[in-house]
């Protein structure tokens, strides 16, 4: 497994998780977190706009989606193109090398209502990329937005089964995560 | 059309709504609201545990959805089960009367980020609340799961057709999303 060198702005996720971890999200501060990261409060405010964003990435996880569904094949279903951008997420966000950093995440959200209401609308905003992206293949409105939600809850699932085990890659369990949700939503 | 008399939480909401508006939700207080509404600081509190609360009820919708599908016919599909949710909800809270209420909700919240993230975080408890009533009719865990993503987005298209006409009952346009949106998994 290749060693994960974090840049910048993974480097204040990691800072931050470690503090918000031992003293709590309330009790740490934006200076704190870059101090720990060895970065400048100016650095953080450059990749973050508020101490709740730093466990959210800055942004590149929409295109990282749209680029993957712009680039399923033509005949691809909504939800074989979903596929194509869980895929995506699998080789280029959840790595096997950030597992570790997802579970603790994970938990750190889980004990904080302000970082779950952040991760909530987070999760509309993907959403919503998925959708626009479906769109712009030609998708009709309503059918890009259900399999947008689709892929939304298989996501979920799969982040859910992928920070609970130790092996398996996150490709492989969320298109399992998106079949399994496929099938459940022809039995409503 | 019945006069609606409205009770301390709602006036409350009612009073917020007119403060966000008139100089924005940053700059209202929860004494503004108690003020506005002709009650004190502390009833605010003994409804809402915050000023971003008083938007959105005080989790009477959870317990109105989980009743309605307890009570659907047991041959009653997921997705049938749902509809007899939104039933309620057009019987009960998303009356005629409240339609204007509904209206300049929605742009306040569209003009405020946190309150956004405070109408996320309550959409996922309304939809966990459905998938656990739906459980407890003895559907399987994820197919519950998928009905109550399916019924969230249909309350979700229906709530703003609702809010964007001037007539036409909330039970009626969520029946026809929930269809709208069936019909549109199906061709995902």
């Amino acid at each position: 497994m290749a060693r994960w060198q974090p840049n910048a702005s993974e480097r204040l996720a990691l800072a931050a998780l470690e503090l918000f971890a031992e003293r709590g999200y309330e009790n740490t501060t934006v200076i704190d977190i870059a101090q720990r990261a060895g970065l400048t409060k100016s650095t953080f405010f450059r990749h973050f706009q508020d101490k709740r964003e730093v466990l959210f990435g800055n942004g590149t996880m929409n295109g990282l989606l749209a680029e993957a569904i712009a680039a399923a094949p033509a005949t691809a279903t909504p939800l074989e193109a979903v596929a194509q951008a869980l895929d995506a997420v699998g080789r280029h966000a959840f790595t096997p090398a950030r597992r570790a950093f997802a579970v603790r995440r994970r938990a750190v959200i889980a004990a904080n209502p302000e970082l779950q209401e952040r991760e909530a609308l987070k999760g509309l905003g993907l959403t919503a990329s998925v959708a626009d992206a479906l769109q712009r293949r030609g998708v009709p409105g309503l059918t890009a937005c259900v399999a947008a939600e689709l892929g939304a809850f298989a996501w979920k699932i799969a982040y859910e089964r992928w920070s609970e085990t130790t092996e398996g890659d996150f490709s492989d369990i969320a298109r399992q995560a998106l079949s399994d949700v496929r099938a459940a939503s022809a039995r409503c």
